[in-house]
């Protein structure tokens, strides 16, 4: 396909799953929760139900990693009938402060391509979370010194874009975002006349997925690593 | 005292226990909370327990409901050594849902003086918290349509406040926040320059306390209520 960035003056990153590795984090932490829970229920059906209560849970808790503890510690108590035991809800509390602490590991090529990439285009980050969450990653990532601007979203649809891109005075023509979440770092930004890169990650969280209908005639380029942004954008 | 405000362009306001009620639904939590544990220890104790647990997890964590919920159950783990029922576990739980489920409840003059304020200055929100519940907030609050923009900190302390005011291009002398807490809203301000202007909230967090040797010789006016505003800035 041919895209053309010959009028990108402003690229904007997804931080979670495509600067460093985030949705791993959750994928284990869920795993730990069932074999925790294994006495009440099969893990398919505790990663099942667990689910259901975050997006349940979502409007009141929003996205990261404190709605999710929450959310397991209610699930723990409702999969149990309430007999879990009080050891287990203290895992929990401790699998969310690990969760939490854990290091930043960037992916691969990320570092050389902002560095590259910052000298000719202003970077901005645009990250959906918790907002301390998301500062202390891009604090320990040592990433901050290539960003003109970090926006925390509590959601990423049109408007809330739509919002940043006036609020930083950016031609929607002018920006690019790069991301690898269609739902949330593609499909609006096309639909606001932005350019957009899709670079996947290996896991997507269910709630990130998109039907293949959604994506039909939307214009994007689909890369395999983020270092191949380079042979675009140079 | 005599503070001369003729050079104020945009003022920035606090939002919770500044434009509406906050802090009393904290301690009608601690108070349902220490009903809840009553079987093994006293409200002071539990009060104070709570306390230095949020302290200390106050860097993982951050400011806002669901950390504080988050403490609560470890605090429930930790005062019955690991004996408490699911019950009151579960009731935990509803007491943080509740919170954020609370409505907005705006203090006594707020509307009345934004709309006034906000013919003659640009008027932000810099208000500390969880990204989503403060959004949720302002949104039900009916205030959104006062504000030129809406900034939430992770922290208030100088940098943040100072990389706030480069951002939006704002000569500290020309900017005056409004707020309830001295540490947070008007410290920090009086330190770079801008003028503030205390309006105290009868309930503080212990937290958010200063020491009279820390106010010393820093120039800030005082008001009893929010509406007073007017005859400085008008």
């Amino acid at each position: 396909m041919e895209v053309d960035f010959k009028e990108i003056e402003v690229i904007g990153f997804d931080a979670d799953d495509t600067l460093w590795v985030n949705e791993t984090y959750f994928r284990e932490a869920e795993e730990e929760f069932a074999k925790l829970l294994s006495q009440f229920e099969t893990p398919n059906k505790i990663d099942q139900e667990l689910f259901k209560l975050e997006l349940k849970n979502l409007p009141i808790y929003g996205y990261g990693v404190k709605g999710f503890v929450l959310s397991m510690v209610e699930m723990a108590l409702e999969l149990s009938n309430n007999t879990v035991s009080n050891d287990t809800i203290s895992s929990i509390l401790n699998i969310g402060k690990d969760m939490i602490n854990k290091p930043v590991e960037l992916l691969d090529g990320v570092e050389g391509v902002l560095e590259e990439l910052s000298k000719k285009y202003k970077l901005i980050v645009a990250t959906k979370g918790d907002l301390l969450d998301q500062e202390r990653k891009l604090e320990k990532s040592g990433l901050l010194k290539y960003f003109h601007h970090i926006e925390v979203l509590s959601e990423k649809q049109e408007a809330n874009y739509k919002k940043l891109l006036d609020h930083l005075e950016i031609k929607p023509k002018a920006f690019l975002m790069v991301g690898n979440s269609l739902k949330s770092d593609i499909l609006p930004l096309v639909n606001l006349g932005s350019k957009a890169i899709h670079v996947p990650f290996h896991t997507t969280w269910a709630h990130e997925k998109v039907a293949d209908s959604d994506v039909k005639n939307k214009e994007y380029l689909t890369l395999k690593r983020i270092d191949e942004l380079l042979k675009y954008l140079n």
